[in-house]
């Protein structure tokens, strides 16, 4: 089964962490959430509080040796500014991204979380991200306002509202197109588009 | 500043507790989790095990003389199947029930969350669910396949896909329609219903 690992730190956008990691789950994708501490010892907690204040316990601590991509299918990135902010800045963080892809893995960032494109220095290729750090990323990528944006294996995508998409979009690209449509019915999105669906 | 309280369990359906609970902080509503045990002694966890293995720490235990309309605004009820079954079956949630509606306070219900309209024997009235349970509904109910019903104080909705709708609703009834607009933009949904959204 193809596996992912989608990491979590204080300040995450719970929404955004939990979408991902739940609509994976429901395609059979063997999810692990990795905590990044932002100082030493608060891994002590065995918990991250997100940017709305729920508190979601991890599965274990980011360690750059655990997380290769030898193990693991897919590396993902949520938002969240103060927790995109921890990850996007951890060098750890940053090599295991460049790892990632190198490795023809898949790495998906969304909303802050496309910032680490920049930190890890990756090279120049289409992206989206919040608008809110839009100004940070446009002068070196190719920047979309499409809702998921597909480049090789980087998959970015813009915040919450966002998210399921996203979510499916990487469920098809590691279980194919078929689970895509299984894990997507299910969840019963608003058939009628015209009606006031949001 | 509004209030409710968020229903949690083991198999609570963690996106559409998340999306429900984020989205209300949001809006600046006071959220309080409380969690309801399945059996007598759950509760020393600290922690309910949402449907796709997510372990979310609740703020309270479920006690039906703290959690009273008086005290708050509304009442949240989500899915996931067991998580549900836990809420539905259980007379004080069901007593709750009863008592925020006869205050005239909201009370949501969503997925299979819906089953507690039946258990606490409301009045024949518009209602949704997921379509999982429809069949156990639809007898007693005036039963609707659109994304979010609204009846009187009463709000249900269908699934994940849904829940983004359901707690926007739910924003715009204890905060009023310029707040439901004022928190949807930065959630960044996809501008294109005619793109592949989902």
């Amino acid at each position: 089964m193809p596996s992912a690992v989608i990491l979590l730190a204080d300040g995450t956008e719970e929404m955004e962490f939990t979408i991902t990691y739940d609509t994976l789950v429901r395609a059979g994708v063997v999810c692990c959430s990795a905590y990044v501490p932002a100082e030493k010892g608060a891994e002590k907690r065995q918990y991250a509080t997100g940017s709305r204040g729920i508190r979601i316990m991890y599965d274990a601590v980011f360690d750059e040796q655990q997380f290769l991509p030898t193990s693991y299918d897919a590396l993902i990135i949520p938002g969240g500014a103060k927790g995109a902010e921890t990850m996007s800045t951890n060098p750890a963080v940053q090599g295991l991204v460049r790892e990632f892809l190198a490795n023809d893995k898949i790495v998906g960032m969304i909303c802050a979380g496309s910032l680490t494109a920049l930190s890890a220095k990756l090279a120049r290729q289409p992206l989206t991200s919040h608008p809110s750090v839009k100004a940070q990323l446009e002068n070196d990528f190719d920047y979309s306002e499409d809702p998921v944006v597909i480049s090789n294996k980087l998959v970015t995508s813009r915040g919450p509202g966002t998210t399921f998409p996203f979510a499916l979009t990487l469920v098809e690209l590691l279980c194919g197109e078929a689970k895509r449509a299984e894990v997507r019915g299910p969840m019963v999105f608003p058939l009628t588009r015209r009606s006031r669906s949001h």
